[in-house]
C-alpha cells in the first residue's frame, strides 16, 4: 500500500474473500430483503434481551462468513470491528467466542468502513492472510442508549432516522477473489455546528462531502470513476444537503449517488421517517446488494462513504454541537 | 513489518519521535510527578465541566508533542486515539481542532497500546511520515459514566482502582529517533467470568497473562529480554494474580515486572484504593518515566502490556461477566 494525496491509501493486494449479512425484521421486509443471508422475524432473535440478540446476529454473521470462505478460526489472523453500543459492548461480548486477536474501532455508523480500512492495512502490510471484520447495530439497543426507553413511545420528527437491526461480516484477505479493495480515504472530524440529535443526516452531510472531495482530489478523478457512490447513512434530508454541497464545489454528476439509508427500506411505507441509519445499515446494503452487483458485473467500481454522527448524549446535554466523520473505501470487480 | 508467530508483529522502521504528558492534581503529586510536562492543580483545568477539562488536556498534549517535535499539523498524516467516554466523546471533540484524518479506537485502558499499534501499522506500511496518537482519562468523567454521581459519595471496596486524570500524546514516525517501536502483540478477548465492576484488576490479569505468554512464544524469548515489563493497570490485587498465573505456566523471572497503576501513585498515602487505572494511567507512566529511562539508558528494552476491562454497565446489570483484553508493544532504545 502507499499513501496518495492528502488522506488516501492505494492498496496493492487486498480482496474481499467473502461477506455475510444477518438482517432484522424490518430490513428483511424491505426492498433489499432477498439479498441478505439470514432473516429474523422478530428483533429478539430468540434471545432474552436486545443486547443478546445483537450479539447473536454478530456471531451468526461471523460463523457464516467463515463457512462461505471455507475457513475456520485457525485461518484467521485478526478481527476488527465495532458497534454503536457504549464501549463497543456487543462486539466485545460476541468475540469472546473466537480465538483471535481483536482491534476495536469506533466511528459511529462509519465504523463499517473504518474496520475495513484497518483490516486492509494489516493485510497489505503483511500481517497474515485473513482478517475478519464485524459491524452491527440494533434498533432497540440504540434507541434505549441514545434516546428514550422504547416503552416511553416518544414522538419523532420527520428528520429522524431509524436505526437498522442488522450485522455484517467480511473476510479481508490477500488471497485473490472477485472483489478487490483498491482505495481508502480516511475521514477527519467535521462539525457543522448543528445540535439536533434527531437530525443526524444533515449533521453528517458535510463530513461525507469533505471525504468525497478529498478522495477525488487525492486520486485526481471525477465522480465518473464510480458506477455507484454510496453514502451511509445520510437519509432523505442529509442526501439533499450532501448533493448541494458537492454541487457547490463543482461536482456536477450525481446521478450515480445513492444512500444506504434510502435503499434499505421503502421509506414511503415502512415507517422509518427520513430513512435508515446505524452501523448495520451501510453494512447490510454494502455487503449484500452492492457486493452482489459487483460480482455479477452490474457495477465495476464503487465508492462507499460511511458516515458517522459522533453523538454523545452527555455532550449534547452540555449544549455542545455534534461532530461527524466519514471514512471511504473503493471496491472493484476483479478477475482473479 | 511482518507477522511473527500467532498474534504478533515485528516492525521495521517505526520510531517514537516525541511524547507529551498532561497530568491531573493527584497524578502531579505522585512519585512520578516530576516527569510530566504539564501539571494541573485542579481537575477542572479552568474549564466549565469535566468533559471540557479532559478535552483541554488532550489538546494541550497534542499541541505540546507537535512543538517538541518541531512539527505542525501539515506534517501530520493521521491521528489515532480514544478515551473511556462513551463514543470516544473526548477524542472526537478534541480533534475538531485539528485538520488531519482520525481513526478512533477502543480497548478500555488498553486503548493506549492499541493506538500505538494502529499508528505503527500505518507508518510501517507506507502511509505517510508522522501519525499522532492521543489517549486520556479523567477521574470525574469516568466516575459519573461507569459508577455513581460523584456527589453521591458512594463507598468503595479496597479492590477498587482510581481512574487517572491525565492525557498523553505521541508522534509515531518513520524518521529515526532515540526510541524505536520494535514489536507488538495483539490481544484477544479473555473473560475470567468475574462480574465485580469494583475489582477490575483481577478481571484483567488473565488477559495480560495471555498476551505476555503469546508474546514470549511468538518471539521465542523469555522475560529476561526486557528490562521492564509494565502492565497497566492491574493494581495491587490484579498484579498478584498476574504473577501467579504466569508462574503457573513456567515464567519464573518476574522481578522486572511493574504495574503503571502502582507506580503512578503512592498507594499508601494517596487514597487510590488498589492503585490507578484508566487509559490515562498507563499513558502517563509510559510516555514520561519509561520513555525518559529509555532515553537516558536506564532501560534498553521494555514491554508495555496495557490492559482493558471492557466493562459496560448495561451488560453488568444484565448479569453478564466482564471481558478483558490486553495489547502489547515493545520499545527499544535506539542509536539513531
Amino acid at each position: 500500500m502507499r499513501k496518495i494525496g492528502k488522506n488516501s491509501i492505494e492498496f496493492e493486494n487486498v480482496f474481499l474473500r467473502a461477506t455475510s449479512t444477518v438482517a432484522g425484521p424490518k430490513e428483511s421486509k424491505g426492498p433489499l430483503g432477498k439479498y441478505f443471508d439470514v432473516h429474523f422475524n422478530d428483533s429478539h432473535c430468540g434471545q432474552e434481551n436486545w443486547e443478546q440478540a445483537e450479539i447473536k446476529m454478530q456471531q451468526m454473521a461471523i460463523d457464516l462468513v467463515l463457512e462461505k470462505a471455507g475457513l475456520n478460526m485457525k485461518n484467521i489472523d485478526a478481527m476488527v470491528g465495532g458497534d454503536l453500543n457504549n464501549q463497543l459492548a456487543i462486539t466485545n461480548y460476541a468475540l469472546r467466542a473466537y480465538d483471535a486477536p481483536y482491534l476495536g474501532v469506533f466511528a459511529a455508523c462509519s465504523t463499517c468502513t473504518e474496520s475495513l480500512i484497518v483490516a486492509s492495512n494489516l493485510i497489505d502490510a503483511g500481517y497474515g492472510e485473513n482478517v475478519v471484520t464485524i459491524t452491527s447495530s440494533h434498533n432497540s439497543t440504540s434507541e434505549r442508549q441514545f434516546r428514550y426507553p422504547t416503552e416511553y413511545g416518544g414522538q419523532k420528527p420527520n428528520s429522524m432516522t431509524s436505526t437498522t437491526t442488522g450485522a455484517g461480516s467480511c473476510i479481508v484477505s490477500r488471497v485473490p477473489s472477485s472483489i478487490k479493495i483498491i482505495r481508502a480515504t480516511l475521514g477527519k472530524i467535521v462539525d457543522p455546528e448543528l445540535s439536533d440529535s434527531q437530525d443526524m443526516g444533515r449533521t453528517m452531510a458535510p463530513a461525507a462531502a469533505s471525504t468525497l472531495v478529498t478522495h477525488l482530489q487525492d486520486f485526481n478523478i471525477t465522480t465518473d470513476e464510480y458506477d455507484l457512490i454510496l453514502t451511509g447513512d445520510l437519509s432523505k434530508y442529509g442526501s439533499d444537503i450532501f448533493e448541494k454541497i458537492v454541487n457547490n464545489v463543482g461536482i456536477m454528476r450525481t446521478d450515480n449517488f445513492n444512500d444506504a439509508g434510502l435503499m434499505l427500506y421503502d421509506i414511503e411505507k415502512q415507517h422509518v421517517f427520513a430513512g435508515g441509519s446505524g452501523c448495520g445499515c451501510v453494512t447490510l446494503v454494502t455487503l449484500s446488494y452492492v457486493i452482489n452487483a459487483l460480482r455479477i458485473g452490474i457495477y465495476h467500481k464503487v465508492l462507499i462513504i460511511a458516515t458517522g454522527a459522533l453523538m454523545n448524549p452527555i455532550m449534547v446535554a452540555q449544549n455542545e454541537t455534534i461532530p461527524a466523520i466519514a471514512h471511504a473505501i473503493a471496491l472493484e470487480r476483479s478477475f482473479e
